[in-house]
């Protein structure tokens, strides 16, 4: 089957796109590992989707995807691995080596959590290491455990997880916290938080769980081993634009390079909507919104393509 | 008092960038006539607006506006009608005579009705005349009422009436109606509305209150008259831009013209977001989205000229 549009991605963006496209009747596939994208990992509550005064990521997200599923559109829950553009179709192929064919993409696809790229990172990934405090935070009850990271995610995985731990220590690699104020007075508020600065993540070390870690004071470079049994990382993201290679234009960051009106990348048909794109405001509600126009464009596209066939 | 920001407008452009500047901890003044825009004039249900797959527009302005008052801001219900730039400062000037300073300035004022501009449209104004099918349509239960125009709004115009009104005629100028499938379908069901293409409105004629209308059929020249007691005006809008002049570049349809990713305009601090700048795509998520954007670049700015000072 060939369908008018193919919607990589499952959050804010991807969902607000695959609403718009429905209603414009496009035959339109969606495509995602999972609901909620960077939503999913949001560890303290959102306040900033107008419309609701508070609400968590997962019921925010529940919403949304509840809204996609009332619409017409088909669902396939995948993950992209390979996207090309051929006679002006585009393939889009999947891990579980499904292939898909459409008339126009909206890339949609978020970003990843960046890996500190350290001995240990990997060997005790779920076995203490974790990029997703909300999701497993709760294995760690009366334990101590290191946040890495001097952000507001940083901050935020902190005042979430001091429901739950004993103790959370923030290393930050730098000398200045970037967490913003309020982020900041509310972590100092818990009682439960060190901040270490100038503090750079050597090593995660362990036996069968994860049971310290080492970092290097910055300014003495004497190595420090701190007893924790949890690693929370939350030193930013990497945008999932490994699938797309040469039909867009990346910046340093990996972020695609999108025109701010539509959203098209350098390939017409081929649209980037959300976190992926160069964009620099990052939100819930600027997500929904590229979404929207992105959506609106592939439409003006099809119609356009439509009439020269 | 000397402001951080002050916001025009309050739909959901103006709203969320209130939210987003008030929780950035901006000194933020709002200033709007009415909380909406053009939500409150939206004749049927909101099906797009991502988290809520059916709300009303009276419902989703009440939560938007709930979901501002909760923030620290100050709000001012007036209409501006001049903005200056003087060494550095806005000012801000209201119909009520009173006077706003500001580092920052977000236009976020929308769009207003077109007129007709034909004789006896302001004379019947409130006496049959009426923009705003929601606010107006229940005073014509069971009377026979045209509707001006031919596209989605025209459309939902008539839905809306059909509920209330006995007869309804929708009047389009051209050959072609612009409203998408779904309203055609939808107002072919009512069983009440009489299309009529290619009728330019010349007169709207009445005692008290409207009794009739003239229109001329194009094809033929000839006038005819039809025998209405309503006349809902909806052939598109204005963008409410008059009080920022010479601040701004205009395009041909005077909406403002914005670098799309920081929504800023040709003046340094003055930012235009929502249905008063030219972007192609005018939804509830994509102002809401530009409001963020807005809201966000000018934190930027005001911090850029703070470390000035």
């Amino acid at each position: 089957m060939l369908y008018d549009l193919i919607i990589i991605g499952g959050g804010p963006a991807g969902i607000t796109a695959g609403i718009y496209a429905a209603r414009q009747k496009l035959n339109t596939l969606l495509i995602t590992k999972s609901f909620g994208g960077q939503l999913a990992r949001k560890a303290v509550m959102i306040e900033n989707y107008p419309g609701f005064e508070e609400i968590s990521g997962l019921e925010l997200i529940q919403k949304f995807e509840k809204h996609l599923r009332k619409q017409k559109i088909d669902i396939e829950k995948d993950e992209v691995i390979k996207l090309e553009k051929i006679k002006g179709h585009f393939l889009v192929y999947t891990a579980s080596k499904k292939k898909f064919e459409s008339k126009a993409v909206i890339v949609a696809s978020g970003a990843d959590p960046r890996p500190l790229e350290v001995p240990g990172e990997k060997k005790y990934l779920g076995r203490g290491v974790s990029y997703c405090v909300t999701c497993d935070g709760f294995l760690f009850k009366g334990k101590t455990v290191a946040v890495i990271g001097g952000g507001n995610s940083a901050f935020e995985a902190a005042i979430f997880l001091s429901q739950i731990a004993k103790k959370i220590y923030i290393l930050e690699s730098g000398e200045k916290i970037k967490a913003d104020a309020k982020n900041q007075e509310m972590v100092k508020k818990t009682g439960k938080v060190q901040i270490i600065k100038n503090a750079l993540l050597k090593e995660i070390k362990g036996n069968q769980f994860v049971n310290s870690l080492i970092y290097q004071n910055r300014k003495t470079n004497k190595n420090i081993t701190l007893l924790v049994e949890g690693v929370f990382v939350e030193i930013g993201s990497i945008p999932a634009t490994g699938f797309v290679k040469d039909l867009v234009n990346f910046n340093e960051k990996d972020e695609i390079k999108v025109d701010f009106e539509t959203f098209q990348t350098k390939t017409l048909g081929l649209f980037a909507a959300g976190d992926v794109n160069v964009g620099k405001y990052k939100q819930i509600v600027t997500a929904a919104g590229e979404g929207a126009k992105a959506a609106l464009a592939a439409y003006d596209y099809l119609q356009k393509i439509n009439k020269k066939v």
